[in-house]
C-alpha cells in the first residue's frame, strides 16, 4: 500500500494534492472490536472520491467473515457492479504457457448479483440430514448496466470483439436472461463482433488460445474464477489489477490488487507492490487523469520488462516512482 | 463410438461376450419427436450393466435442451454421484504449459446436486423487470458419500493427498456444510494428508503447479470447469474421459468423453477417439475388469508416445484393437 500511495503522489501534477484517510480495517479490527466495517466508516468512506484497498484477510480469522463483512459489504454498498480486471502479458514477463502468446483482453466481471448474493442458508445444521441453498439472484436491470459497458469497452478498442461467458445450457434461468439481454444489447453496437463460450470451455480457451479474446463480459462467480486464471497465465496474482466500479459516480469506486494479503510473508519486505500500482492506475484512469494512468502503466512495463536480481518491496515502490517522476 | 466398442471387444476375455443395445438419442430423436429421453429408454437401460455415451449435442437443438432433458436426466435418474475425472498427461503429449510437469490427479465431482438441480426460474420475463434465480442445493447426505468415496481413492494412491476445492469464504452455506464434512469425514482417514483451496486458487495451481494435485473432491459446478481446465493441462478435451459412477451399482454407471460432439467435424472421420476408448478403459475397471482396464489404458499410453502423423478416426481405433489384442 505504501508504494501504491508512493507511486500515486509521483504520478499526479504539482497542483494536484491527494488527502488520504488510512482506515487500519481487516483482521486487526475485527480481533479487538469483533467489527469488519463499522457503519461510521462507511458513511465516511462515502465522502472519498475513490478507495484504494490492500489486501485483506489472515488465517485467524474463520474464512468468509472478512470477505463477506469487509470487501463484498463495499461492493454491494457502493454499488461497485462493474468489476473491471484486465488480463495482459507485459513483454520481459514470463507466462507459464508455452509460446508465451500475445495477451491483451479485460474481463468484465459482474459486482453485485449472482451466487454472491449471500442468500442461502442451511437447514438441521450439524446433522446428517443438513440441506445448505445458495441462491444466485441475477436481474435485468443488473445485467443490462454491465453488459452495455462491456459493449462500450469493446467498441472503443481496435479489435471490438465482446464474448460472453456463462453456463447457460446448465443454469438455464440466469443463463437464459444473460444470453437474452446480450444479444438485445448487442444491437445497439453493430460493430462489435460477438461469441458466447461455456465457462468450462472459456478456461480451456485461457490456456490454448489467449490471444483470441479481447473484451470478456460474465457474471460474478464465473468472473472470479476466470479472472485468477488470467493471472495466472499473464504472469502470476503479483502483478493483477482491479478496479470495483461504480460508473454513475454516486458512489466511491475501488481499486485493489486480485491477490490476498499473502500473511506468510507480511511485514518480510518481499511482497510485489506491482498489483496495488497497476491498481494505482486504474483508479487515475477513472478520476480522469487519463494521461497519468498511461504514465504509471508504462513505468511498470518498463520495470518489468528489465527486471534482474531480487528486490525489496520498497525498491520496486522507489523504481516505479522514480519512472513515473522522470 | 465404433471404435469405443472396437477396442472393447478385443480388450475382454474371449468367453466374454458384450451385449449392447444401441440407442439413437440426441439431436436426431429430439427433431423427429420432440423427445430427448423417452421413459421406455430410461426404464431398459435401467438393465443394463454400463452405458458407453456417445457425445451428444448439435447447435439445431437450443442451448440446454440435450444437455438438461438427457445428459443431466440421466446422470440424476441414474444417482451418478460419483463424477470420475482423471486429469494424466500421457508421455508424448504436448501440454501448453511450458515445462510439460508431470501431472497425474484425479477429479472426483460430485454429480448430483449444487447448482446443477435445475432449481430456478425466472419473474417477469422478458421484461425490463425480470429476475431470474439458480438455487444451488447441497445435502449432507449428497456431499457424505462423495467426499469418502474421494478420501478411499486418496487413501489408496501413493501420494495419499486430498484437496478439496470450493469457494467457503462466499458460498458461506454450501462452502460451510463441504468443510465441516470434509473435515468429519478425514477422521477416518488418518492416512491422507488433505488441503483446501478456493476455485479461484486451484486455477492457478492448475496452470503453475498441477503436480501438486492427487485427488481433488469438489462440488457438480466448481468440477465442471476444473475437468475442462485439467484436459486443457494435460493435452486436450480430445483425451479426457470420465465416469458417471453409481458406486452402490442399483443403477447402471455411465462413461463419456468429456468432450463435445464436435459438429463442425462429425462424420468426416477426423475426430481422435482416445477419449471415448479411455473412457472404456474406466468402464472395464467398474464391472471389475481390472487386468484388461489396464491393457486398454497401456495401449493408449503407447500410442500416444509413438503419434506421427495424421490418421483418421478409425486407423486410431484400429491402431489400438490391434496393441490390446496383440
Ligand atoms: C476474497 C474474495 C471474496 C474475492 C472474490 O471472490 O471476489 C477475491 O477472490 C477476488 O477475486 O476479489
Ligand atoms: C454438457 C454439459 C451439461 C456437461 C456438464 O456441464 O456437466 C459437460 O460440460 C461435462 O462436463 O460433462
Amino acid at each position: 500500500m505504501a508504494e501504491g500511495l508512493k507511486v500515486l503522489a509521483a504520478a499526479l501534477p504539482a497542483d494536484v494534492k491527494v488527502e488520504t484517510t488510512e482506515y487500519d480495517l481487516g483482521a486487526r479490527l475485527y480481533h479487538r472490536t469483533g467489527e469488519t466495517l463499522p457503519d461510521g466508516v462507511l458513511a465516511e468512506l462515502k465522502t472519498h472520491d475513490a478507495i484504494l484497498l490492500g489486501a485483506i484477510g489472515d488465517p485467524s480469522v474463520p474464512s468468509g467473515v472478512l470477505e463477506r463483512g469487509l470487501l463484498l459489504k463495499l461492493r454491494f454498498a457502493f454499488d461497485h457492479y462493474l468489476n473491471l480486471r484486465p488480463g495482459k502479458l507485459f513483454p520481459g514477463v514470463d507466462s507459464p504457457l508455452a509460446g508465451q502468446p500475445q495477451i491483451d483482453f479485460v474481463v468484465v466481471r459482474e459486482g453485485t448479483e449472482g451466487p454472491y448474493v449471500g442468500n442461502g442458508g442451511t437447514l438441521r445444521t450439524g446433522t446428517e440430514h443438513e440441506v445448505a441453498t445458495e441462491v444466485s439472484l441475477n436481474t435485468a436491470y443488473g445485467i443490462e448496466r454491465v453488459v452495455r459497458d462491456a459493449y462500450r469497452r469493446a467498441a472503443a478498442r481496435p479489435r471490438k470483439k465482446l464474448t460472453l461467458v456463462h453456463k447457460n445450457n446448465v443454469l438455464v434461468h440466469a443463463g437464459g436472461l444473460w444470453t437474452r439481454i446480450f444479444a438485445a444489447v448487442g444491437e445497439e453496437f453493430p460493430e462489435v463482433s460477438t461469441d458466447y463460450l461455456h465457462v468450462d470451455a472459456a478456461t480451456i480457451f485461457f490456456v490454448t488460445q489467449p490471444e483470441r479474446f479481447d473484451v470478456i463480459v460474465t457474471d460474478n462467480l464465473f468472473g472470479d474464477i476466470l479472472t485468477d486464471l488470467a493471472a495466472a497465465v499473464t504472469g502470476g496474482i503479483g502483478l493483477a489489477a482491479s478496479g470495483n466500479i461504480n460508473p454513475t459516480g454516486e458512489f466511491p469506486s475501488m481499486f485493489e490488487p486480485v491477490h490476498g494479503s499473502a500473511p506468510d510473508i507480511a511485514g518480510q519486505g518481499k511482497a510485489d507492490p506491482t498489483a496495488t500500482v497497476l491498481s494505482v492506475a486504474m483508479l487515475l484512469e477513472h478520476l480522469g487523469f487519463t494521461a497519468e494512468a498511461a504514465t504509471v502503466e508504462a513505468a511498470v512495463a518498463a520495470d518489468l520488462a528489465t527486471r534482474t536480481g531480487t528486490r525489496s518491496t520498497s525498491e520496486v515502490g522507489d523504481a516505479l516512482a522514480a519512472r513515473v517522476s522522470g
